[in-house]
C-alpha cells in the first residue's frame, strides 16, 4: 500500500540516507512503513521538473485543470477504507472525523474545481484602444491573473487531508496553474503517500505534465529549507507552528528573490463574554464551550484559548459551570507523542506563571497519549503584564481572563496580538453598547463571529481564514475558501497584442463567456 | 508658499536638528528654502496620529473618501503656476512636462474617487445561512475588503507629482482608508510640502480626521528607517532603486510584525527585435527609439534599456540608424546633480566593460547637468556571462545584445532579471513563429507590449506596473490603476452577524447597490 519513497513526478526514488517511521498514538506503537527522507538531489530533481512542468502546465485551460482536480477527488474516494484506516494509524482520530475531514477535502477539490470551470476567477480587466485620444493616443490593454510558478506546500500534523497533500493549498495552487512540491508531514508520511499517489495517477489520467506534482517525505526542517530557498521555487503554502512558519518566512525575505509565503500560524481565538449574554444565558455558553474547547482534543488553529470577561458573579457561575462541564468529558487521543507532550510542556509553563488560578484539570488517569483538559483564569492586569500567557496552548486548554472593567477588557483586546478567529458572546443590542470594544476586537483578527464557536471553518467563498501577524505572514489573502487562488497567482497585462492570439480570456469574442471589467462595466458581452 | 517644516497632520513643525536645501539643476543652482528633516520625536507624533486617525477613516463611506480625493485634485489645481513653477525650479523639467504630470495625477485622484463612488471594489461576498444543513449547520458569513492602517508613502525622484506626495501610492492608499504617511523626497522638498498643504487642507474641508496625511522631510535614509520600523505602521508603498527598495523590504520583513512593502524598483525594459520586423521596418522603429529611449533624459522606471535582436544585416542597420538619430537629438537636463552623477558613473562601468562596443556617444560641449545619451553594443554570449551588464544605467542610454541565433536570443531573454516590461516589435505571424522565446518573455515582466513603446504607463484598470522581482517586490500587485488599493486592504469575515449592524456594503438590502458575490453569484439584488 505504501513504500515509503518520495514521488518525483511519476517518478519513485528514495536514495537519501535518513528514514524514519510515522507513530500509532493510540495503540503506543511505531508503524511498520519505514520512509526514506529526500535527498538534496531528489529535492533538486522535484524542483527543476517543476519547473518545466509549469511551462505546459500554466497553459491548461480551466476545463483542464477541473478535470485533474476533480480526478484527485475521485482517486482519494476510490482508495476507500484503506486511506481511512492509514490516516486513523498515523493520528489516532476517530472515523468519523477521518471521513469528514476527507469530505471536507473532496469538496475544497470541487470548490475550485467550480470555480475553474466558470472562468471568471482570472479578472479579465480590458481597456480598448482610443488611437485618436489626444495628446497620446491610448494603446489596447488588456489583464488577467496568471500563475507565479512551483509551490511548495507545508502539510500540516492536524489535518492529513484537508490542509496537507491534496488540501486546500495544493488545491488552490494547482487551480491557479502552478506545480505543487509537497513536503510531506512526517507524523502522517503515509496518509501524504496515499494521497500523492492518487494526485498523480489524476494527473497521468488527465493528461497533466509530468512533475505538475512531487511528494517528498522529511523527518526534520532540511528538506523544507532546501525546498524554500530553490531558486525554481517561487511561493511557499504553510499551516504550524508560528515559530515554523516565521522561519519559513524568514528565509524567504533573505533569498535573492524574495518569494511569498502564505503561512497560517498560530491563534489563540479570543472570545468576549458580554456582560448580559453571560447573566442571561451563562450556563448554556459554558456547556457549549465545554464542547469546543475540548472538540478534536482542542487540535484546531480555531480553538478558543482564550475567553475575557468582565468581573461579576455570572462569570464566577460561568467558570464555575465551564470548569465542573470540561471535565465530565472524556479524554481523548493526541495526535503524536510530541503533541501531546508540547500540550504537557506548555500547559505547566502556563500554569506556573504567578497569579494564575486552576479552576478545572482532568485528574482522573488516562490511556497514554490521551490529553487532559484544563481550565485558568487570570485578572485581566496580570495577563496585561505578561505575555507568557498570550502563547496558544495547543490542545484542550482555555484561559479566562477576568477584567476588572469594560476599560480593562478593551485594553486586553488591543495588546493582543494578531488572530484567526474573534468571538463575541453577547446580546444584539450590547454590540451596540460596547463599539470601541468591538472595533478593538475586529482590528486584531481575521474573522468575527457572534454567538457561535470559532471552531469549525466552513468552505466557503466569504470565509477568510488568515489574519493579522502572527495569525498569518500577509492578512491580505485567505488560506480558506476560492479566494485561496490568489496567493499563487499575479496580474499580467497585454499591451496593443493581436485578438487571435490573446489568451481566450482576454479576446474580443469572450468564447468563455467570463465576467470582464471592460473600460470599467463588468460585462460577459462581446467588443 | 514653502516654509521647510514637517506636517505632523494639520500643525506644522520642525523641531530637528538637520537641514537642507533642493537644487535646481537648469540653473546649477541650489533654491533657497531650508527643510527641516523630521526628528525622531516628530515621526513616533505622526506616526501615532495616524494610527488615532485610523480608527475614524477607516470607517469613512466611499463617498467620503471620494470627497476627500475631489478635493485634494481641487486644492492642487486651485496652487496653479505657483506649484508649476516649483515643480520647474526642483527637476530642471519643462513646463509641458510638469502640466502633464499634474494632469496624470489628477486623474489617478480622480479614478480612485469613481472607484469609491461605485463601490463595488470592496469585494463584498456573501454566503447565506442554511441551518437545517446535515451533519451541521451552515452559518452566515460575509467578507469584504477593510483597510491595513496607516501606510507610509516615500516619494519618488523622478515624478514628484504622479509618483511621490498625492501620486498613486497616497491616492490608493487612501481611497482603502489607510491614513498616510509621506517621507518626502529630499529632491523635491518645496514642491512636496506645497502637495501636502493642498491634501491637509483637503482633509479639513471634508472633514477628515487629524493624521490622515503627515509629510515629513528628509534628506538621508534615517527618517525612513524609523518610519518602516514603526510599530502603528502597517504598509509600505516606494518607488525608486533596487537598492533602496531592498533595503526597506528587509527592514519591514525583520520586523518583530512583518509588513508588507510594495516596492517598484529597477527595470531595464527588454525589447525584442524579431528579424523580419526590422527587416521590414528597421529604420522608423530606430527613429522611434531614439525618441523613447531619451524621452525625459530617459528617467523613468520603463526607459527602453535594452534591446535584444539575432545578428543580420538588418539588425546591423538598425544599430546605425539607432546611433545616428539619438544622438542628433538635444540633450536635457537630468533632475539632480546626483542623478546625473550616477548616470554618468554607471554608463561609464558599462563602457568598461569587456566585449562591449560604445556605437554613440554625444560628444558635444552640453550645458552643466544636461545627459549625453549613448547607445552600446554587446554580444549574447558575453551579456549571458556578465551580470554587471545586466544592471539598470538610470538615464538616456541603452544597450543592443545581438545574439547569434534565436536560441541564444531565448537563452538571454530566460536570464533577465524580472522587468516591468517587456517589448516586442514584430510582424504578427512572427508571434507564432518564436513561441518559446514570447513565452520566456511573458515570465519575466509584468506587461508585455506588441509593437509600442515601454514607456508611458497608462492609468487604467487593466495596466499592471510591476512585474517580477527586482521590478516589484511582490509581483502579485500593481503600483498604476484601481487595482493598486489592493495592496493596503485585507478581507474581513464577519460570521453570523446582525444584519444591521454590518457595514453597508455587507448588509441584505444592499442600499450601496454594488455588485456583490451572493452563494457564489454576482448580483446587484437585495438578499
Amino acid at each position: 500500500m505504501t513504500t515509503g519513497e518520495n514521488h518525483i513526478g511519476i517518478k519513485r526514488s528514495a536514495k537519501g540516507g535518513k528514514t524514519y517511521t510515522t507513530f500509532n498514538p493510540k495503540l503506543n506503537i511505531e508503524n511498520e512503513q519505514i520512509f526514506t527522507e529526500a535527498s538534496s538531489e531528489e529535492i533538486n530533481q522535484a524542483a527543476e521538473l517543476a519547473a518545466e512542468a509549469f511551462k505546459s502546465f500554466s497553459k491548461k485551460s480551466g476545463l483542464e485543470k477541473a478535470n485533474f482536480l476533480r480526478a484527485i477527488a475521485d482517486e482519494i474516494i476510490a482508495m476507500g477504507d484503506d486511506l481511512i484506516a492509514m490516516y486513523q494509524s498515523e493520528t489516532g482520530l476517530p472515523e468519523g472525523r477521518a471521513k469528514g475531514e476527507r469530505g471536507r477535502t473532496i469538496g475544497q477539490l470541487s470548490s475550485f474545481a467550480t470555480m475553474l470551470e466558470e472562468g471568471s476567477w482570472v479578472a479579465a480587466t480590458i481597456d480598448t484602444a482610443d488611437l485618436d485620444r489626444k495628446p497620446i493616443p491610448k494603446q489596447d490593454i488588456r489583464k488577467m491573473l496568471v500563475p507565479l510558478g512551483p509551490v511548495v506546500v507545508f502539510g500540516a500534523s492536524n489535518f492529513p487531508f484537508a490542509y496537507s497533500t491534496a488540501g486546500g493549498d495544493t488545491a488552490s495552487a494547482l487551480a491557479a496553474g502552478c506545480p505543487v512540491i509537497c513536503k510531506s508531514h512526517p507524523m502522517h508520511a503515509g496518509t501524504g503517500e496515499m494521497v500523492s499517489d492518487a494526485i498523480i495517477r489524476a494527473a497521468q489520467k488527465t493528461n497533466m505534465p509530468n512533475g505538475v506534482f512531487s511528494n517528498l517525505n522529511s523527518s526534520g526542517i532540511e528538506v523544507g529549507i532546501e525546498l524554500v530557498t530553490h531558486p525554481d521555487v517561487k511561493a511557499v503554502g504553510f499551516t504550524g507552528s508560528i515559530q515554523g512558519g516565521r522561519a519559513l518566512y524568514n528565509i524567504a525575505a533573505q533569498r535573492d528573490e524574495p518569494i511569498p509565503v502564505f503561512a497560517e500560524m498560530g491563534s489563540v481565538n479570543p472570545v468576549v463574554l458580554l456582560p448580559k449574554a453571560i447573566q442571561n444565558r451563562g450556563e448554556a455558553l459554558a456547556k457549549t464551550y465545554a464542547g469546543s474547547i475540548t472538540l478534536g482534543s482542542g487540535q484546531f488553529c480555531t480553538n478558543p484559548g482564550l475567553i475575557l470577561g468582565i468581573k461579576s458573579d455570572s462569570l464566577t457561575d460561568f467558570i464555575s459551570t465551564l470548569s465542573e462541564e470540561i471535565v465530565k468529558l472524556e479524554p481523548s487521543c493526541m495526535l503524536h507523542p510530541n503533541i501531546i507532550g508540547n500540550y504537557e510542556k506548555n500547559k505547566q509553563i502556563a500554569i506556573q506563571q504567578e497569579g494564575l488560578t486552576v479552576n478545572a484539570d482532568f485528574q482522573d488517569s488516562v490511556a497514554v497519549n490521551y490529553a487532559r483538559q484544563a481550565i485558568v483564569t487570570v485578572n485581566g492586569l496580570t495577563f496585561l503584564n505578561n505575555t507568557t500567557l498570550h502563547q496558544e496552548v495547543f490542545g484542550p486548554f482555555s484561559m479566562l481572563v477576568v477584567c476588572k472593567d469594560a476599560n480593562e477588557l478593551k485594553l486586553v483586546i488591543s495588546h493582543l496580538e494578531g488572530q484567526l478567529t474573534g468571538t463575541i458572546l453577547g446580546e444584539e443590542k450590547e454590540l451596540q453598547e460596547f463599539p470601541e470594544l468591538i472595533a478593538a476586537l475586529q482590528s486584531r483578527v481575521g474573522r468575527i463571529i457572534f454567538n457561535g464557536v470559532p471552531t469549525g471553518v466552513e468552505v466557503c467563498p466569504a470565509m477568510l481564514h488568515g489574519g493579522p501577524y502572527p495569525a498569518s505572514t500577509d492578512s491580505r489573502f485567505t488560506a480558506v475558501g476560492v479566494h485561496a487562488v490568489n496567493r499563487w497567482v499575479r496580474p499580467f497585462s497585454f499591451q496593443s497584442w493581436p485578438n487571435k492570439l490573446l489568451p481566450k480570456e482576454l479576446t474580443d469574442e469572450n468564447p468563455l463567456g467570463i465576467i470582464r471589467l471592460v473600460n470599467g462595466k463588468n460585462s460577459k458581452d462581446k467588443i
